[in-house]
């Protein structure tokens, strides 16, 4: 079966399977992740203290964990949480938010995945350089690092930690073990709102939830993302700006059909 | 005078008092949670930290604890303001998030009801099981537990606690000491949104600051939850989905006058 | 060249330069203050844990302060990021949120005017006030005191502490040293949302980033809130609320040209 096909299969089980999806990650963003969790047709649980987030994760079909506010409590609730998701043998997903931007970010992100050893890796093309010790100039937690060779750093980002990388920008590219597409959805308008990034995490949070194949789940929840980035665009109106194109992100996720994904998705 | 009328009464007071509605409470739906309050007509302040919960207390007509981020910080917090706002003859209005789906949520929800004493409960059916001691599944914080038996369970805790419990659901319950009621509005909508519920606990601490019956604020808040749910469905245009529904709930409760809750209220 | 000339300007050129605004803020409004300042045309990076607070401002144009939800970390935070900031050179805009609410507040606004030197701070009538010293009444985060003398309390704090005061109400006034300006912009709806007292301040952020003068940069803000605000509200359709209006807020900010400015600003 062809890959966008299993993607579109796979979020079309996602709102059958209301799977639970353990969130431990940043204020800024948390209730948009939640929304757009609930929006795929996952159920979505934000607990970032250690004193219970290893407990959750027993309840959890998909585990996700993003720096984006990290401090000591929560890296210590994400190193629990994700060694008992990983054993348990469910999905992690991890973000990797403004690594490179700090020293504190980006050995925070080395260690956990070098303790947790995730699933799945999503981040910008500066964040995954930097994970694969390249020399790379960071604005916050924006990418500013050229995209032309995408495929290759996943690439060799996938082979060496063993797992999947998702490295999303203008293009997005993801790569497994021995296997790897590109992804040509997506609207520029999407980096003018915050929290795109994370929310496209939590998506592969779900998909990867619902997939038997985690390379699958996250190509669903990458290419759910962008192409509801396209159809929110398309129904702003004259004099609509930012505000109203956040709103309708959540509109699109939550309308998509399995025959949406296979009419609009560009995965090659 | 009829329970309806109480109900759209103190609804109409609480633009006029404009009260201080205290909360300390999760990172995930603190800002819905603020401007809900807003949009009834309250003012929300939000301090979570052990050096000031006691303070702002003295400064507000209601205090609503929330445990969905719980930490040892805020449950700290809570105990200390709890205790205060009990003591100052303030009402305290409890949503013990997710109780049941971690043994640290359980025994925390128990710690908070047996030393401040809470004026009123509001939880989903999992949630109310798991404090009267009642086995349930949970998954996360949303319930799934059998909402047949649900006003037996509210009136079961009322009893036991001496206090005001709202279960709600499909159906919601509110039960007081000798009193109970159900309210049919909603629409199941609200439940794909994140902090629904949580939102609806801000709503019964905004009108609990009003009312004079604490009885009477609790029906108030959870009232105005579901009618807004119901007002905003009805604004739904073709391609329109979560995102915007959820804009419409806070558009709904700003422009909510007594009279569309005499029209619209299903109290029974 | 005229004020409202180089306040036009200054908004134009932060879409140009894209300045990284750093923020130390409360978890409440963080998603608004950084899709605000994303609108604006800035990069916004959210940071508050000790360990990074100082290298993440290494990377930065501008720093925001907000004690929202303050605690013993966020402000141990504050104060070493600002330090680092003013040592840097570049503008540290402080909101005083709350201050006179609870004595936690009023002292750490103090420690942190004292200790790091803002080159801004901005503030409601009564959070002002308790910064002068001068009793006042206060309710929770929102402002009681009488706005009648609000140029002369803004001057005598900006001569006494040899900083830029903002006070914002119905109208803003804005104090440097030996110059001061009024703007009468604004609508009332705004203090119907939860957070535009800090969304305001983040705009002020970007401007002073992107602006020669703090002084020009803290009125390009206060006014670029107020504008967006009259704008907003002339969207709104019978039927919408709070909650489109606040939507409306990040459209018309994301829209906002130079001439927008010049054609709506009164800046007196």
């Amino acid at each position: 079966m062809e890959l966008l096909q299993k993607v579109a299969e796979t979020i079309g089980k996602i709102k059958g399977q209301k799977p639970l999806v353990h969130h431990i990650t940043n204020y800024v963003t948390a209730n948009d992740c939640a929304n757009i969790t609930l929006a795929a047709g996952a159920s979505p649980v934000m607990a970032g203290d250690p004193a219970e987030a290893e407990d959750m994760v027993q309840l959890a079909a998909s585990l996700v964990l993003n720096i984006g506010t990290l401090n000591a409590s929560s890296v210590a609730a994400m190193l629990a949480a994700g060694k008992r998701a990983i054993s348990r043998g469910i999905p992690v997903v991890f973000d990797p938010v403004g690594a490179g931007a700090t020293p504190y970010r980006t050995a925070t992100a080395r260690q956990i995945i070098s303790e947790v050893r995730p699933t799945v890796v999503r981040g910008n093309m500066s964040e995954i350089k930097t994970l694969l010790g390249l020399a790379v100039q960071t604005k916050g937690v924006d990418s500013t690092a050229d995209e032309a060779d995408g495929a290759a750093v996943a690439e060799a980002l996938a082979a060496r930690l063993g797992c999947i990388v998702a490295v999303t920008g203008k293009t997005d590219v993801i790569a497994g073990q021995n296997r790897s597409c590109r992804i040509d959805n997506g609207h520029p308008l999407l980096a003018d709102v915050t929290g795109t990034g994370c929310m496209a995490t939590s998506l592969v949070g779900a998909c990867c939830a619902a997939a038997d194949d985690p390379f699958v789940g996250t190509v669903a929840g990458i290419a759910l993302m962008g192409i509801a980035g396209e159809l929110a665009q398309k129904t702003l109106q004259p004099g609509e700006g930012i505000g109203t194109f956040r709103i309708r992100l959540f509109d699109a996720v939550s309308r998509m059909t399995p025959e949406d994904i296979l009419r609009e998705g560009k995965i090659s």
